[in-house]
């Protein structure tokens, strides 16, 4: 085993260059930093991500650390909030050489500086672990709705249309083929996807900030991530699964499927999509759509709120049953 | 292995009440949490814990839970601060049964509480590991100065005179017995404080907020940490050992030791004592000492900062030269 590099090398040389020159990240050469003053409070998320559990040992690490921002990301486009810091803490398992790290630290910096909207990184700890590599995130955000709050679960209406904004199902289609569950032909996209699945661009945050009654990001499973919808705001959610957006290569799947309708209630519920799935009232729907395709974001409409409770599924108008499963579960892989 | 617990029961009963009804979490029902604004910005800390690296397989979860909390807790009071909100990422062991996950539950809260001034748990991530434990605490606080920053390590200046609150050295010496290095007879005090070091109170971080032109907890090891205050504050430091203050049980240790500044050496680069080292000018150190001691809390002076460069350590008007290893390393346990 290599020795390592004194932490303060570790630190100059791969965590420093991500604070982007942030003041109140002192450099990183001090125990704390401080964030600006956010006039609402700042809005925070906190994942993270296990070898074994999150990823494969074989994953590259630049994948990793982006699958662990994204994982992030997509909490606060989803809530109309844009992130403002990120606080590392990386377990780095003693059978890893350190020059790996500096792939996971690339990862990192690319999807901070790109995707989070030049987020700089202000602090954290870096470790050495006997087990596996373990990661953990904290995002820090800030509003971008009018009245300074996140756009909660909780706030659905009856009679909100839902909406999702790209497609749902690649990532898990791409992880079957990854774990050797599903032959990869034809779903070679879907496989890079799975690596580190994209959530919608930074400048959706801003619109479903103005527009959502409720939204969430869909990370369990379409199916779970509705139903905390529906029970957050004591709502029924409905939703027409034929109306789910697929990606062509989930759409030629899902055709050669033996059974096509079970195949696509492995899509909704396979989870780690990073979609947003918003609840917007008819009267600004039009507007809400508008705008997304300005930015060249697909919107679909799925299905509708109203008075009731629970989640209710279908297809070409059937009434499907739940799925026992509609997501993941904590006790998954 | 048993099965599971569904992850909302788990946030339920143990990481719910944990939140002591702070608004901005949500009922941990959402998927971020919001901080109420903070005039000056929040000042964040980062830090984790790992088993096999931090703690032994063996230490009892409400002591793991706590020494997490009160690694990130002696950051912020060193830096003048008040903890205001916290982020909990949780990566348990499949070996470990979930009941022990209450064990951990319940340090943290009893530390988050009685520690940390009622800081509420705001939001994290539990999820299952084939490894180690791993556990990592996101602690925001607010600066208590009225300039509204933290006291970082840089703002030493010429002639500043050097305090420690408590005590140093306990934790290093309880750790050497619990890993069967030394014999236990006569450090029973302190092998009960190796397993989670208690920082000072939490009102010293007022006192430190309006006195102290620079400050640091001594988590790496004295020396190590000193260290750091002279080279972010371009200074020399000067300490005078002998005059560390230490426990009653470390006093009669060194009495007995065959080597006693061998074995002061050791004390003082042992770390994770997460007492405060404050430089403080010496015309107000007499209201800091007298601030100190009006809250029960124990200061010393022992040395003092002036024009120069890196760290001097002398015993008794002896200059000693410093060890090769002044604290913590990166590679360590």
């Amino acid at each position: 085993m290599e020795p390592a590099p004194p932490e303060f090398d570790l630190i100059a040389q791969l965590w420093a260059p991500l604070t982007l020159g942030a003041a109140g990240a002192f450099g990183l050469k001090d125990d704390v930093a401080q964030l600006s003053s956010a006039p609402f409070g700042h809005v925070v998320t906190c994942d993270q991500i296990i070898e074994g559990t999150h990823f494969l040992p074989s994953d590259p690490l630049d994948w990793v650390a982006k699958r662990l921002v994204r994982r992030n990301l997509s909490d606060l486009i989803a809530k109309g909030c844009k992130p403002v810091g990120a606080f590392l803490s990386v377990a780095w398992p003693k059978s890893r050489p350190y020059a790996h790290l500096a792939d996971f630290a690339a990862g990192l910096g690319q999807d901070l500086a790109e995707l989070c909207g030049a987020c700089p990184l202000m602090g954290g700890d870096t470790s050495t672990t006997q087990g596996p590599l373990v990661a953990s995130l904290t995002l820090m955000g800030v509003p971008l709705s009018k009245v300074g709050q996140p756009v909660l679960r909780s706030g659905a209406q009856a009679g909100d249309l839902i909406f999702l904004t790209g497609t749902i199902g690649d990532p898990f289609l791409g992880l079957q083929v990854r774990l050797g569950l599903m032959e990869g032909q034809g779903l070679e996209s879907a496989v890079a996807t799975a690596l580190a699945p994209a959530p919608p661009p930074l400048t959706v945050a801003a619109i479903i900030a103005a527009h959502a009654n409720a939204s969430i990001d869909i990370s369990d499973g379409l199916l779970a991530d509705a139903g905390h919808v529906a029970s957050a705001s004591g709502l029924a959610l409905q939703l027409d699964l034929e109306r789910v957006p697929l990606s062509a290569e989930a759409i030629t799947f899902l055709e050669a499927a033996p059974d096509p309708v079970q195949a696509l209630l492995g899509l909704v519920t396979g989870g780690d999509d990073y979609q947003a799935l918003t609840c917007v009232a008819p009267k600004i729907a039009e507007d809400f759509c508008s705008s997304m395709k300005a930015l060249g974001v697909q919107v679909t409409q799925i299905g509708v709120c109203y008075q009731g409770q629970g989640l209710e599924i279908y297809h070409h108008g059937d009434r499907l049953d739940l799925p026992a499963r509609t997501g993941w579960q904590f006790s998954g892989a």
